[in-house]
């Protein structure tokens, strides 16, 4: 089966527009089939500010109501997705910017109201996500760059997470790919020393990973990133990469020395 | 060649949530193949109120600056296309929401500065138009839903009317399709006396449209729209409709006595 790469790129490099421009150029000039899946940055807290809508969290989750899931859809599948889609049309690459509800690419449910409501937010239904269309796409060359929207079958829009599309994108495509998922964020991967930068680690298996867990190596928010990609790795994913965008080109072609390997 | 219709929807429709309902839902029992164009109604200019930027205008037209631009692609890109591909898909139309950078379907030149500098307005490089991919996605039975937004090869962010997509694409794929295009808009059709909304012209060809023109029947902002409508017909389109949103589904299935043809 040919590689495809599913790549997500993290807030931290979309809130800085030089670093943005570096890497949707890199991205742009990698020769394998990819999809780009782009998280939010500070752009819709900051918007949420000018027009004086409090962003109200639940346990360290933003809670989606009326006005936010607004500003979330202007923002996210709006001003971030259609400058990047453009922006790499201007770099040769024939990107198309959509969300889970464009052809309902990505199903949902709005998540049911347990000890917390939080509003318009969306659970994937991974097991009908339209990844033929995807497939169709990416054999006519186009690129998708997806945006984490979508809706229900109501009509309602939903905000997503989105390292979750990308998970689950990956899996689905597995069908017809040789998938590898890639975390682009600000650090160079998983560190054995968090004060250190340069003591990646190079390959993680299952195991390891639970040993880093309990010795605390992996904790706070990369226990959900990690637990996501050892899921997409057992659903047929062949490989999960973390590592610093900037080396997004040395990691899309399985460069050694950058980025930490999840593995079977 | 099988039928496919082209619809215009304009902003008063979209400002008004229970019209543009009742539309959504008649727009998605039309059996033909279709595409929809919309354009942005006063929720830009609202949004631009509440962020205290200006809406400067020259000769009738928005002056379309840096904060603009960004209020636009927000607004028509993000919030009303992904809120129609919703409600759409909510009514059984697979419904695909799109803009003009997407797959480069509408490639756009930044408008030449002459007496007045429009800003990020785009003029459509009718020619470039990508009809063979929206060919695709409706041979595979999506329904595109554009927003007047697209970019030029240098990646910059463009507003295009929203009225001229809609008449660039149906010429552009009057080459796979016999293709009719509507404008529904808040009157019944073009009325020989603006006084009376029931005196609706029902049909008119290139001679008779001179003469409403110099009547000064056919004035103002409905000048530009029988203009490009002509040349839509003189470039393809079989016939052009303007009528009223509520009656989409009889000007769909051509019953006589609802909007106006305009024909050769």
């Amino acid at each position: 089966m040919e590689q495809l790469l599913v790549i997500k790129i993290g807030g931290n490099i979309i809130d800085d527009d030089a670093a943005l421009k570096a890497f949707l150029n890199d991205f742009a000039s990698i020769p394998a089939k990819k999809i780009l899946v782009h998280g939010g940055g500070k752009v819709a807290t900051e918007l949420s500010g000018k027009l004086g809508v409090q962003t109200r969290m639940a346990e360290g989750r933003r809670i989606t109501d009326e006005d936010t899931i607004r500003i979330v859809t202007m923002t996210y599948a709006g001003w971030i997705n259609k400058s990047i889609t453009s922006k790499l049309q201007s770099a040769g690459c024939n990107a198309i910017g959509l969300c889970g509800m464009d052809g309902m690419i990505i199903p949902a449910i709005k998540r049911p109201v347990k000890e917390i409501d939080y509003g318009w937010v969306g659970d994937i239904e991974a097991d009908k996500v339209n990844a033929k269309f995807l497939s169709q796409l990416l054999e006519s060359n186009f690129t998708p760059v997806i945006a984490p929207v979508t809706s229900n079958k109501e009509g309602n829009l939903l905000n997503v997470n989105a390292d979750t599309i990308a998970q689950v994108l990956a899996q689905a495509l597995s069908e017809f790919y040789n998938t590898t998922l890639i975390y682009c964020f600000e650090k160079k991967g998983l560190l054995m020393d968090v004060n250190d930068p340069a003591s990646v680690i190079g390959e993680v298996n299952y195991t390891f990973a639970q040993d880093l867990k309990q010795r605390k190596i992996i904790a706070d928010g990369m226990i959900p990133k990690i637990d996501n990609a050892f899921n997409a790795i057992q659903n047929g994913v062949q490989s999960v990469v973390i590592g610093h965008a900037k080396f997004i080109k040395n990691i899309a072609s399985g460069e050694k020395g950058y980025g930490t390997y999840l593995k079977k």
